[in-house]
């Protein structure tokens, strides 16, 4: 099996309430790749760079079996930079700075080896790009999943609803959730969103956990608690990473494995807000995975006897 | 078993976004026997009440095993009343009148026929009223839990931390821990909270869920996801009577049982917030709640093989 990922790989300068951080690397697919690399080989890389992004990065993305033929570098630009500033609560940030460089010229295309991937992350990008790449695979992924954010829904919105006719899940967090729908009530928003083309639906709480939706289904996975969330950038990516790594490895596209899916990309992402950008993705082995895991069983796990 | 419980049986006046309500029954007490009466008589209860307070309410209580022994009522004053309105997320509030009436006189008194009780819940009240409580009997209960308020922090921190270190649990919403710590990161709120005396503490986040800890075990409960949230108030009250009554009925306060006492509570609160006051608890019986307690498990279940 084979994953698709498309989407930014970038710089990103970052201040927390712990400390901040120049220019490191980021982006939606960077992300993605280091945590899908956790379970499938190839992760297959759509996305565009500048002269400027670190060649270390792209041998050590090589190293984890990530393939970057769909990685468009440009000579003469610099990458996409984006910079902010969270709150304290490090559910909400301030954008200072968007650069897009290179990101303005992005067109994606599917390189002729990736024809015929199993599954297919489509990052948070202009919904008009995220339909090109459907379109341009001959052959329909077994699983299309899809990012996007309140931008596209107040600039794109007419193609936005044309893309999510195309996917099987949408992953949103829930101010997303409620401005797509119209509706406060994440219940009622997930019912109205899979009104809207996606069998399967993700909302994504940051330190509240995720819920999980599926026509009269509902699962709910908590994010661990931490001491400390020292940069929360990423973790949405790095949790869509680990879902659609695992869903590619079992090759098990049914609502019980998803719930698995859901429960390991929390355990990745768990590990993503614990150093500034990747870095800690970076560490990780399949020892740290599996523990992570078993925390979360033992989170939540309680049994009972109805009487 | 018996459970003893000790706080305010009021009117309150609610306006949410979905409606309003003159005075109706309400206060900590209130909801937490009706609560607890679903598993275990009696509820041996301690409050104060006006001329006001319908002799239904009285008798319905009694009728499900509540003792009103404790319950003072003052001939010539009203019983206390709390006017609020929610704001569209429900888990915020304004006060918008708080008229003490009989509770400025409260000076909770322990009935003879009260003695001898296991477990108690103390609700949130003045801390010198409930160390009275707690010193008022001659035997330690096996089990105290109490509930608190930013107020007290604010007005009354002393004798908060000197009832603190007499009680096994405390029970208290994200703000209010965060503040009684001074730490914004719950586990690390936790960890100071424990300090203070508690060796069991709940940290309740409404829609989030609720967080449990003891020692260097946490347990995560989620809310259920409704589609409308009609009426939070009460909703503390109710876990934490289920919780309690749960606890009395069984006899067992191992972690694991708690575990249980805590989904048991959160499915109590689910239906409590489905219409105004304590209404939908009085309707609810033991397979309604066995029903609930099955969506948790489906909310929450599953099974991963680690590799």
């Amino acid at each position: 099996m084979s994953l698709i990922t498309v989407g930014t790989m970038a710089f990103d300068a970052i201040e927390t309430p712990f400390g901040k951080t120049d220019r490191i690397v980021g982006g939606s697919a960077t992300y993605v790749a280091y945590s899908a690399s956790n379970f499938i080989k190839p992760v297959q890389q759509i996305s565009i760079i500048g002269n400027d992004f670190p060649s270390e990065e792209l041998f050590e993305l090589r190293a984890r079996g990530v393939q970057l033929d769909g990685v468009e570098v440009v000579p003469d630009k610099p990458s996409f930079f984006w910079k902010g500033r969270y709150h304290e609560d490090m559910n909400s940030r301030d954008t200072l700075v968007t650069d897009l460089n290179v990101l303005a010229d992005f067109d994606p295309k599917v390189p002729e080896s990736y024809q015929g991937a199993e599954f297919l992350m489509l990052g948070n990008l202009l919904p008009k790009l995220q339909l090109n790449v459907i379109q341009e695979l001959r052959t329909r992924p077994r699983f299309i999943a899809m990012d996007t954010m309140n931008f596209w829904m107040e600039t794109a919105m007419p193609d936005l609803k044309i893309v999510l006719r195309y996917v099987d899940m949408l992953m949103v967090n829930d101010s997303e959730a409620r401005q797509l729908s119209g509706q406060f009530s994440l219940v009622k928003a997930a019912k109205s969103i899979m009104e809207m083309g996606p069998k399967y639906l993700i909302i994504k709480k940051g330190e509240h956990g995720a819920l999980f939706f599926h026509e009269d289904q509902v699962f709910f996975a908590p994010a661990l608690p931490l001491e400390d969330v020292f940069d929360p950038t990423g973790a949405g990516d790095t949790f869509a990473g680990g879902f659609m790594g695992f869903l590619a490895k079992t090759g098990d596209i049914s609502f019980a494995n998803m719930k698995r899916g859901i429960i390991v990309g929390s355990a990745l992402a768990s590990f993503c807000v614990e150093k500034f950008g990747p870095t800690r993705l970076k560490e990780v082995n399949q020892d740290d995975i599996n523990g992570r895991v078993r925390l979360f069983q033992d989170l939540v796990n309680f049994d009972i006897e109805l009487s």
